[in-house]
């Protein structure tokens, strides 16, 4: 199933399944009155909206409306835990290095991991705020599990099982404020604004053989202001996701609908590009003595998204531009 | 006003107010269901609550109730944000000491804060569960401020209007896990599981001249197994509930029922106790050559409380066991 959330009244949205041609779709609030309901209750609403998403496959769902992408909120509009890895190793190599600081010892055997911000998600074609250009504003293209309840101590394994959507992200994050942050000790807050999720959820019977190994096996796709920017393969992950899921589950239950984050998608073969600024920069600093590419300025755009086989967008697209406040 | 949350199915709970007295109470959900709702309707609900909690008062609301304890959720059962501050310089330089490492830079100036578990809390009176002894289960007693929408940008004196209810958190920190955790350079996760609210929440003019300079000036009192254990003054904060607050909303909007924590509540003078074990442990260490009080096993419990100037408690009883699961 692919569901979503129109934007509405209310601050969780409105629950809609998406048709697999992502042109059309079908309110469910006969079903829950939004995705994060149908989360919290997902044994019974899941039944319900596989029938409702059969009538509209079959073309005979009532209501069926023509889907203007600008129209939706981040699939989840909010929820109550964002834990955000940073799962791939030459991701975490590559930002270290750029503030001169050390990869952690356990680099391959713990996953690195924060709390983000996740109370209000921007819509995914919503401007990226910014106050100070100073701050260096980032996007981190990453790939996220909505997870069903976890109970603590679950294990990497029975983990995998708990995961019931997918989604994008662009974990949003402001640069000049991470080393003085970091160096408080805390681990990053005001380092780390508000994000935005793709369009589409996807449940896993949607990625078919892209999803094994507890990882997506697709590139993810970045452009900034139009051109060219990454295609890293998010199935590079270091810790797969249920080992991310059973590391946020090791000391607290996970409450149904918490995002689990794979942190910045990032490949060893340069030649695909990267997911964030942070990354290009430091190949930069490292190629070429300094770093080039400046942080994101007022007008600034990139998009996010993620294509199957065929050349189908999976989740729609992330499509934010910076703008001044 | 006095609110609560009575534990029911919803996992929201189901919103009360309580009479000063603390003994009796009546259901609030002909305003909102929960307390959640009624802070993100807090223009339209605060009136309605009024008029409710004016009849509650006067001995004529319909349905007013025995009041037990036991029967209620945190206060505030779950919400979107929890930023925990560490504004008790004191606290700070313990802990710090306790592991060696060194104040940050800027302790005076830039508060430290972490983004904490709050998808569901632990009832007042829940267990706290523990998987492993050696993860060093402590208690932080900490008071907390629950705000109104914060726009990103708000300055500290503005932020002080932003805030719609107090509360008592019980921080369960794990200590064994926070040295490795820490190291790793993105702030506390595991170390830092679910916590607990007290059962009542109070709106601002409750807490009557104890409320001044963005700070609660009265003792909050902790016991440990029965014993005095701490009566540190609430009101020695470094920062401010303002200053806090404006620190958790630099980048990003805070929405209505973000949960602002003080940090663990310590005093220079020694002669009040302490709020949590690593502190007491870091004097004995300084004192007799080594820690002797050891962290939470199984069956201890820790009481945390806030009176009023007349032995009122305020805030009702967290009152929590260590248990193995």
């Amino acid at each position: 199933m692919i569901l979503g959330s129109l934007k509405s009244p209310s601050l969780d949205g409105e629950l809609i399944l998406i048709h697999p041609n992502r042109r059309q779709a079908v309110r469910a609030s006969s079903v829950a009155p939004c995705l994060r309901e149908a989360l919290e209750n997902w044994k019974t609403a899941e039944p319900k909206l596989k029938v409702l998403d059969q009538a509209l496959r079959a073309g005979n769902a009532p209501g069926t409306f023509d889907l203007v992408e600008k129209d939706l909120q981040s699939s989840l509009p909010r929820t109550w835990l964002f834990a955000d890895g940073s799962a791939f190793i030459h991701h975490i190599k590559l930002v270290r290095k750029a503030r001169n600081a050390e990869p952690p010892e356990t680099l391959y055997t713990v996953p690195l991991m924060y709390q983000a911000e996740c109370g209000k998600f921007l819509a995914p074609t919503a401007p990226i705020p910014q106050r100070d250009f100073s701050h260096g504003t980032d996007f981190e293209a990453e790939v996220g599990v909505i997870v069903d309840d976890v109970p603590m101590g679950t294990t990497p394994e029975e983990a995998l099982k708990k995961i019931r959507l997918f989604v994008l992200i662009n974990d949003v994050s402001l640069r000049g404020l991470i080393p003085g942050e970091l160096a408080q000790g805390f681990g990053f807050f005001v380092s780390k604004p508000t994000k935005a999720l793709s369009p589409f959820a996807l449940t896993p019977d949607e990625l078919g053989a892209a999803w094994k190994d507890g990882r997506v096996h697709l590139p993810l796709r970045v452009e900034l202001n139009g051109q060219f920017f990454g295609r890293a393969n998010a199935g590079e992950m270091h810790f797969h996701f249920g080992q991310l899921i059973a590391h946020a589950a090791q000391t607290r239950d996970l409450v149904a609908g918490s995002l689990i984050g794979s942190g910045t998608v990032a490949n060893e073969d340069s030649t695909v590009g990267s997911s964030c600024l942070a990354e290009k920069r430091t190949l930069e600093q490292i190629n070429k003595g300094k770093p080039e590419t400046p942080f994101m300025k007022a007008g600034d755009q990139v998009k996010i998204w993620m294509e199957d086989g065929s050349g189908q967008s999976l989740f729609g697209t992330i499509e934010q531009k910076v703008v001044s406040v």
